[in-house]
């Protein structure tokens, strides 16, 4: 028997008792593709189903191949491929932040090439690609990284590939890597890249007058890239909310058990507040705010603070001095009147660049408090001058404030405190506020993967592979019916572009799904928000399980949405 | 079927689905005292290990009738009692910060008091024992909190009992409500005042002149209350160093899919490192600082930065730019000279205070630079503004500085941000250092317990019951033997005491355990270290499971210092 230090060194380099342990773990394929053991190839029908935006027009000119191919028809998985397709080379790669699940996409995608074929992958992103960074994957690469969170198998970046000369270089590196496709596992940006890359590729890289086939993997833990039946949610967002939920699910009983803290929570996920609903629906904290819901009834802040305040009083007179707030990391924008604002200043820091360098802080505070317009004076003046301070701090490379350096979640505690002490100097009654605050964002985007995310990467990969061998590009791999056994989706990309004016010229996008207010998820969240408030009904997910009773869940929002009968996945079985 | 919205709406107030399923998993029962199913109490006899330290005689002094009866013997649990004991009235009640298991320790008593005994849970911590706050503890109530996270059943503080007006208001209170017993769960203050109470108790509380039995039970997520083979560890510790270590584990990962970001990382525990050495031993990171040891070594500030950036260096050299450093909380006045300075600053602002008021923050910086002594100029100029400033801030009540509100993690960010810059600008290579900072804490005290924590709480719940019932005071509930069947033992509070001379009184403590750099868990630690720094050799622990193959695990730095063959512990079967 070895020694436990040995045991203990054994685990080095992804080898933890648990990560052993998951590799093993077997996961349900969906009927499409055979079994497990036996997997098959498939034909892409055509389904009834098209996906399309306002600017179809405009994209049919940009995207004239594969526009004409796919016409916004979505595919599905069909009968067995009748011939065995081999000796095609692919190229895969991570884009963007990291998401649990990555890896299985990777791990079904090598096992629906199988043998015949060839995976290669392509290291640290969308810039490996373009730096022709590539290696084959093997099974027994596979058999490491399966089950495992991270993009660490091959790292990832968030280049973007858009100019004439980049393209040159993808067309290069095709030909010496012989490419016959290239899968690009990403969030909204990426696939919007994977749809341009599917055009500019589609024929006439190799000397025969080949193309080079692209797919996309719907990746991101901010649940922005979703498609109510067609595409329910992005791979990765069931484990980071869960991690993130059991986070403030032991944050909420350490509120209630230490009765003596509010505990403001910041969460990942950019411009929507998917994460943070999801991660509410699970918990049930006193607080949560909704950025959509904000933007929809153009509150103000004064007037979001005063709601905070309003349930910290009420809890305090009934004894509770505790509680949890939910903030989603995207909310500054949808405010109004601080978008409105953070615009302004946007435009006068340009325009008085040189006054303002003169100035140290607070001479800035002031000369900027003098020029604001009117409707603007009180709000910069409502705010705390590190606040402000940021608001005057340097832009970006665009001219654009840095918002996610902002810390709403002091912002939020600051505000408070001051409109908590102004009530209780009112009524005569001192309102004990103790905070603390935190943000959850990095701890989430790698961990692994639930046993959904486990189990549909896996099966996005399979798609994805299953759309290469049928020769597919164009289009982005998805799985539907998640909840009646599971339905291999194929999504023309081009459908889902818009085309916007920025600056002056054109951009191409893929619009992020933001939380619809009258969606099933919020009305429910609605319906108990009140409840919630007024008195300690939260819950506590905990760890989320791989093994055991309760490890078969998906989000509560997707299974709400969907108008699922219970939280329960089935892929096949 | 329920529609979906009330499946959910029933997962409030601790149903979650996890909850729901935790409270029916069985849990191992230690031999001693049956089974599970046909629980019974022990007679407790003398082992032949003794418990004593250096102030043995000042002890005996202090404490005459718990030192004559225990005579520093550890007791340890044999034959069933012949005869049911019953019409006790026992208090329970939680004291200081949260931890994993607290819950279970109310079960396990509950359980071995059974239907002939009261259980009494206390409200509020030591607060509320001295406020009467009191009610029965149910079949149900022991039902619903079974294997749940939190002390928020009964809640929790930090007021310690010591003055004479206290201990007559605690002896009222047992009169009033009838009390033949309280056992106390808490860290090393909690058990320094379950010792007290228990001597001050001792007789003569009620009319016939009976006293009231205390018994302490042994909780901290610090890790610090331990004792070798009579205490493996506190409760909380396994399940707090988990969560902590997922989190760590999922950075890890990050880091090296994102490729771009060292993480600096504080991890709770106040005094002693054991949190970040056990969190270290399971994630395997490239930088670890262990506080006792940069004692040891007495290593200055600029010392502890050059290591860190040394490996900074090494790593980007081999064009690693990323990687994760782990803090523990106490750092700061573990180094030598960091201790001294702010010796100095506590004395020297009492001093000065008048001189001091009448200055702004860099007015402060300038004088006391002035007047520092020759040793500690140099030192203070080091450190970042931000530092400075936090150095003269406000002391607390007893004229010391609030060590825990300085961001050690950002202090070790920007002063190893500057040395690398230094290294670079030497060399002329530039070497890139982007950073995320992170403090986890909170996160961790009242998550879900881990299946050790939740079968070891459990057992010390029915060993606290089993002293109770044998008429034992002045103990601390233990369970020994965890790696081959688990024996319940009692260790005399008295002989863990300590007198220490502070402020010119004497005071009695528990001196808390730290972490011996001699010992088998911090030299393994050291054999691997290097190798670490050197290339991402990290494992990934993942979310702890309570279900399945790797559910049955203990700390790694527990098991390796106890000689263990494995992780593995086993209570019973």
């Amino acid at each position: 028997m070895p020694a436990l230090t040995e045991i203990l060194t054994q685990t080095e380099l992804h080898r933890s008792l648990l990560e052993e342990a998951l590799r093993h773990l077997p996961l349900p394929v969906v009927p499409a593709f055979g079994s497990a053991e036996n997997l098959h190839a498939v034909e892409f029908v055509a389904t009834g189903e098209t996906v399309t935006t306002g600017s179809r027009g405009r994209v049919a000119e940009l995207f004239p191949c594969t526009v004409a191919v796919a016409a916004g028809r979505v595919l599905r998985a069909d009968k067995a491929l009748a011939t065995a397709v081999t000796g095609k080379r692919v190229a895969v790669l991570f884009s963007g932040g990291p998401a649990p699940g990555g890896h299985n996409v990777v791990c079904g995608l090598k096992q629906m090439l199988g043998a015949g074929n060839v995976l290669l992958g392509v290291q640290g992103g969308p810039k490996g690609l373009l730096a022709g960074r590539m290696a084959p994957v093997t099974d027994a690469d596979v058999a490491v990284i399966r089950n495992t969170g991270g993009f660490d198998f091959l790292g990832t970046d968030r280049t973007k590939i858009k100019t004439a000369e980049q393209f040159a270089q993808v067309r290069e590196v095709c030909v010496k890597h012989e490419i016959d496709a290239i899968v690009i596992i990403g969030g909204d940006d990426s696939n919007t890249n994977a749809a341009v890359l599917a055009e500019e590729l589609f024929a006439d890289v190799h000397a025969d007058g080949r193309g080079v086939q692209v797919i996309g993997v719907p990746k991101t833990i901010d649940g922005d890239l979703q498609l109510e039946e067609l595409l329910p949610i992005s791979f990765g967002f069931d484990t980071a909310t869960r991690v993130y939920a059991e986070l403030v699910g032991n944050i909420l009983q350490d509120s209630r058990s230490s009765l003596k803290y509010w505990h403001f929570i910041k969460l990942m996920g950019r411009a929507a507040s998917h994460v943070t609903l999801e991660v509410a629906l699970q918990t049930k904290p006193a607080v949560t705010l909704i950025s959509e819901e904000i933007a929809q009834r153009k509150q103000s802040l004064a007037e979001v603070i005063e709601q905070i305040a309003q349930t910290v009083v009420a809890r305090a007179h009934k004894g509770i001095h505790h509680g949890v707030l939910l903030v989603p990391e995207g909310l500054i924008e949808f405010i109004p009147e601080m978008k409105s604002l953070i615009d302004e200043l946007n435009d006068g820091m340009a325009q008085h660049e040189t006054t303002l360098s003169s100035l140290d802080e607070a001479g800035k505070r002031a000369f900027v408090g003098q020029q604001l317009s009117a409707q603007h004076v009180k709000l910069f003046a409502s705010l705390p001058d590190y606040i402000q301070d940021m608001l005057l701090a340097e832009r970006d490379s665009h001219g654009n404030l840095q918002l996610s350096l902002i810390p709403t979640e002091q912002l939020l505690v600051d505000m408070t405190r001051q409109r908590v002490r102004e009530i209780g100097d009112a009524s005569g009654i001192k309102i004990p506020f103790a905070t603390q605050s935190h943000f959850f964002g990095y701890e989430g985007r790698c961990g692994a993967p639930t046993l959904f995310d486990a189990a549909y990467t896996l099966n996005l990969g399979l798609t994805a592979g299953a759309l290469v061998l049928a020769g597919k590009t164009g289009y982005m791999a998805s799985i539907g019916d998640i909840f009646s056994g599971g339905v291999p989706l194929a999504i023309p990309l081009a459908g889902l572009l818009d085309v916007e004016r920025r600056h002056g010229s054109e951009a191409v996008v893929i619009e992020k799904a933001l939380v619809k207010v009258d969606a099933p998820a919020m009305q429910y969240f609605v319906s108990r928000r009140e409840a919630w408030a007024q008195d300690d009904l939260f819950a506590s997910p905990g760890p989320r399980q791989l093994w055991g009773p309760v490890a078969r869940q998906v989000p509560v929002s997707v299974a709400l949405n969907r108008g699922a009968e219970s939280l329960a996945f089935r892929f096949g079985d």
